[in-house]
């Protein structure tokens, strides 16, 4: 393979660490596609003849189907899947597989097939995640008006609309989304022709293959071609933040439904039960959206601990590029789906919702708004007043909103029974109708927003 | 400083590991800012009275004097920024002072106080990368044709150009600045308004606020604009990636100086000696560089930790995203000046990577493209022809490029003279005009264009 | 500094990246006993002079009363603390000041230094540990017949006592202190007297050096003992460790004082307020221990990637050792005394555990148990009836501890009486006597059991 | 498999995401001497009858061969390793197998399994480690005299022995074994018995499955026992850094091989060769331990994450445990065999080692220490005196070991012929016999002294 230099093969020792074949045949057919660009452009400009391309490119066509068909043989002593569809390509159509390495070497091959993978993979999360946004506005939209209690420190703090809560995912994965696409467009850029390291010797046209790739254009600088991965980087670091969102939407799955709040329930073939308490369950799936967050942040770790202090240009470490992200794929992939399935699928208990938000004293700052709009008091006098009538309330065992017009007098005689109005927990909810406030109007117009923005 | 319900203050403990005001005293400025922009609002929108309203904004500036001029008495019992400012603003103003914080929440406060700051340290981050890439530019200009060794896996591969070798670091530096700009247009969006999560009962305009401190519009959703913080970890991810590209080049700046390579000198005034080994002289400039890329990645690091897995809205546990962004930073504001200076100031030694370019039978792979061109061999066959002819320049002591004629013809009878002009390491260089390859001729030509598209 | 090969000194920005003195200053007591020690050494070898040997340590002791009293010059010019400390000295002493680092190099000295800090910070990190372990204990015991809900999935599951759940946390701890224990005796090697990297030429006694500072035996290998920093690295994982055990207990103490849980009401002076909200009372303390973690973890990042690929012996990158383990020390402290502070202040809610404890089906699996065990069913087939009496119990709106009889016969006619009794809560903590089982009996044997070993 | 409570399956997307058999199968021979054991005290307490008992071990025995010879038809459907084998062990011997999960849940036979799993990795990693260590101490042997160059900051510093050199890194590894053994010792307890989490009202007896599983005794704390992966995150934590150690040395070989240093060759089967560059040798088994330490950090920081502000007892989150191990042990096994190969097959070029000694002025040292003790200057003048006496060299062109007489005289008149001698390189090496110095009589000494402490 290395030809004549080597007067014997790598031991059985060397080709254990070196093989990569069993990562990177998912690489095969971003492999075909690349190879039949580069031989269509060695005919083109002329070092090619079109007898021999048109060997090569059925005979890659024949490789593909038996890989398709599972009859291809991998190879470990073949390395890679590079060396094993060329050592195939030989094997079906003879010398002339020889020539198909004109011009190329595996640096710029890997850099090539690897970005193809990383754009695909990156178009397909960006469909996972909008439709997680769908099942996101459709529960949303469903309940514009259902109201929980919001949360800060999880302490109740003051009341919202469910639907406004889920809006507030929407957001974050269309940023997320975002990142993904820049990702995406600025990894467009195709690294074919670069050879090893500085260019090449041959007339190719880059510019050829770079269009027949669907690449915006060929990279600029060689050396840069074939040693920088921080287009990897950047699609494990959008990956994690996106891990990240969606850890935090499980967590709140697994808090709602546990017996302390009850919000929310998951349909049964979401959920799991126990080989020893018979009447458990479980939230296996938000449980592992959660943790599987780990694994995307610890591929990012693993790749930008290897390309720390690389000198340039490719270097082997190098290749460890390919399992952290198509594990950290993998698992955005199924964390989405799981996560789409429970969005979709989940009931809201909204009797157990609007009970909650009465409890907590959730409206005390409209109380305190009230006193400052009302009776012209500085909001931070109002906010002491406020204050007082929930330790009031603490003290008489209610909520807040329960007091009685004489007590809130007792705090604040100029109050009157306007105030207990403010102190409804639907009316806190109607009263928000600020710019991206809670309001249940709010929420109905960010729905649509929402659809035109992100599903449209 | 939280109202009536509270029978007493804190504790000591409490205060200790509550107080961020050692950290968020860096905003004070945006606070400022934010505030004046919100108190201007209230009163457009009749929530506050002009003169309370001109009261207010005088005793801001008055306490950006005081902070400017370290008179300011920075408390740690008043637990943050937002609350020494506004205690102190109260000391100054009075009462008008307390409604300041009308229909605004720290939890909106901070969130716009910090988007402001990380988008002015993303603008500055994009000057000082932008200043390393002028002084890249520059020596690549100088060293258009200067000939080195180009590595794969730190063994002599083919030779390249010095100017070609560092434009490689301009493009992976210009998609970091791609990145940064991202980051930068992407938390672009004002938080303010949003109050504790909820929005608010009060009629403000949100759309004002955002545009007097320069968003390009409001956060569309309250719960959204509180809980997220995924605009810290976008920036620490691109600086993630900045800081390996540093890294990179650092190392091969410390192989550089080294005694085994001596490609290039640093200025005295950047290196530094030794206590116990008078002839030291240290790249430990480089060396930080190199290494300091820890700081970012675990600032990335500690940041996605904090945030897995958190409930919306508002935890105190998003406190911990100040200390990482500031320290990575001012990290990477270093290392980037550091880098500059060290681009800027070194020498290379000419002789030394052209000798060294000569060294490991670097032109091995022209004389098998010869074989293919000229004899018509499949590139594969030719790689063999030329793998032998290394193996016999070995057993003779003497690099490829020093065979003669009847070593070549010993391996490839049918090999003339012409072979020997493409060993010389001058025509390797030179022929290599493919696009983004390594000849002077491509040097010049995107050391110019380059200048466009980055300097521009 | 750096002596007679130099022609000109560092510049400003050489300056600013090199300088250590704002960081390292931490080791002024060290870096003083270490040269105290070495001079006594150098004077007992012959080395030195009696009489400078005198004037180095009366210099030392003025230097170390001018830093407690803080009346010392420290200088960033002068880079770190080490030559910070001699140069002093030297306008305290003179010339003799200049015979202290014979024998001795910078990477010796601070690699001493190092140690010493961190021998010190694992025994106060330890007694912290082992006051969260008291609290904890003592909390157990008033505790031992508590009951509560015990969670998998955070679904209830089986009843547990809260004591049992406390020292759940001592033993973790147990571990936690193990491993702290470990990393300190470990690292207890002397560097001094490795010089540079090679030893000296000098008669140095290296082991009276040792045994002066506390040390087990010096370092065996020279270039070892200045080029490692795996004891840092193992402190910090250690720490990491410890820390999500804290995150964990964290997380518990945040859901137990919300308005859904109510196991647990936290003492007023460890909680906070909020800006807006005046009826907060939010769990602050706790979050942050959850979310400190991440800057734990941070540093280990931090410096694993500072030591990956670095090649012997020391390198500059290593001087980035110090600010992540400062950084993480200082954080565990922090959190230990806000965990043991929050621990021992915490007020258990009874009534609420115990009401929580029969919500959830908790005792099904004492049903099954209890069929397997009295009518000989397999257990499989015991836990597929207890099921179907759960599924019973939810059709009937009732806990399945509430099921009659007739309920029971109705799926297995074989139940008498006897199984209404295993179905209750009490029961079902009091019968779970297997070893390390959640019986109160067991508990209270276990708090002895535990003050033994941890804090006797 | 949960038993009456559920009306119908798990979904098929619930089988996905839940399913953990591809990995965990490598628990199956674990699992099985687990149940074995657990049956076995079933009888001995007499909750399992003898017959049942009987049955059951014969069927796990088949069952174990089924899984030997491949045979064992494992099921997706069936989740984990634990109900494949269970649901085995069912059709093999029919109902009995439904006793056997008496007194036992998942929770706590998955962390019995796991536990074994590690101990079994702990020691089969500490193995190979020893090996590792033997083939350095053996080469060290052979070179206890061969002189190179010590670096620090990549730049010479002082000559060194290869062998003092390569027992560094024998130092490094006898810590990394140390803390794989105490992580081996601590997690030796077992869990078995714990239940789910609150132990069992079986009459059970769990010291005698712990001592028949090989634990020094079971753990004291049911909710500890089932909710912990500490022991997981130390095997991780000791695992990175025996990595980062390795690291290091694989950097120095990359760079020893390098045709700028030279100082070493590697076994041709164990370098590769190019697909386009016919000279190419390639040291990829190195770069590849020098990159690998990524995936084991990243690793770490995957348990980490997931393991963050996790309530007790267990979550389905920790289920995400054994893919970071099993990854990070294989990476490890693979690392540590390469390495032992390279090092015991490494060739080391003398004459190319001792030629770089002398470049650098490495003695600059010894000339002033010498000047300090045959002179008596304080080491300060003298370190000045030597730093002139280079750039005197430097201005001649030569090394400073080079320099006659004449020019000694002419910095330092006192200076005589002896201090020619101390500038030769090999007397640098010999003069440093000081504890843990670079001198060949130390170096032999430390080589039997290794051989004793860790080979023994």
């Amino acid at each position: 393979m290395w030809g004549g230099r080597f007067a014997s093969g790598p031991s059985a020792l060397m080709e254990e660490i070196n093989a990569s074949i069993d990562i990177d045949r998912r690489l095969a057919d971003e492999d075909i596609r690349g190879s039949k660009a580069h031989a269509e452009m060695l005919v083109a400009t002329g070092i090619l003849s079109a007898e021999d391309g048109a060997a090569i490119a059925q005979g890659l066509d024949r490789v593909a189907a038996e890989i398709a068909e599972g009859s291809f043989p991998f190879s470990r002593a073949l390395e890679d899947i590079h060396m094993n569809i060329e050592a195939r390509l030989s094997e079906l159509i003879g010398p002339a597989a020889g020539r198909l390495h004109t011009a190329r070497s595996r640096n710029d091959q890997v850099a090539t097939d690897f970005r193809l993978w990383t754009r695909a993979a990156v178009a397909r999360l960006d469909g996972q995640v909008r439709d997680l946004q769908g099942a996101l506005i459709d529960q949303a939209e469903r309940h514009a008006a259902t109201i929980l209690p919001g949360f800060t420190h999880l302490q109740a703090a003051q009341p919202v609309t469910f639907g406004h809560h889920l809006l507030a995912y929407v957001e974050m994965l269309g940023r997320d989304r975002g990142r993904l696409a820049d990702a995406g467009r600025r990894l467009n850029e195709c690294p074919l022709g670069a050879g090893a390291l500085a260019g090449t010797t041959w007339p190719i046209d880059r510019h050829m293959t770079a269009a027949a790739l669907g690449f915006d254009r060929p990279c600029a600088n060689s050396l840069d071609a074939v040693s920088s991965r921080d287009f990897v980087l950047e699609v494990l670091a959008a990956g994690t933040i996106l891990a990240l969102t969606l850890s935090r939407l499980a967590e709140e799955i697994v808090l709602w439904v546990s017996a302390q709040f009850r919000f929310v329930d998951l349909p049964h073939d979401l959920t799991t039960g126990s080989s020893m308490m018979p009447q458990k369950r479980n939230p296996d799936a938000a449980e592992l959206v959660r943790a599987k967050v780990g694994r995307v942040l610890g591929a990012l770790t693993t790749l930008a601990t290897v390309m720390k202090g690389l000198p340039l240009a490719y270097s082997k470490d190098m290749q460890e590029d390919k399992e952290p992200l198509f594990g950290a794929v993998d698992t955005l992939d199924l964390c989405l789906t799981a996560m789409t399935g429970m969005i979709a699928g989940m009931t809201v208990n909204e009797t157990a919702c609007r009970a909650a938000a009465g409890i907590g004293h959730t409206t005390a700052t409209d109380l305190a708004d009230h006193c400052a709009r009302v009776l012209g008091m500085p909001f931070r006098q109002a906010h002491e007043v406020a204050g007082k009538l929930v330790a009031r309330a603490e003290g008489l065992g209610v909520d807040v909103s329960q007091l009685a017009l004489d007590d809130l007098k007792a705090v604040a005689p100029d109050l009157d029974e306007s105030a207990l109005a403010v102190l409804d927990v639907t009316h806190a909810v109607e009263a928000r109708t600020s710019f991206g406030g809670t309001a249940p109007a709010n929420v109905a117009a960010q729905v649509a927003e929402a659809r035109a923005r992100f599903l449209g």
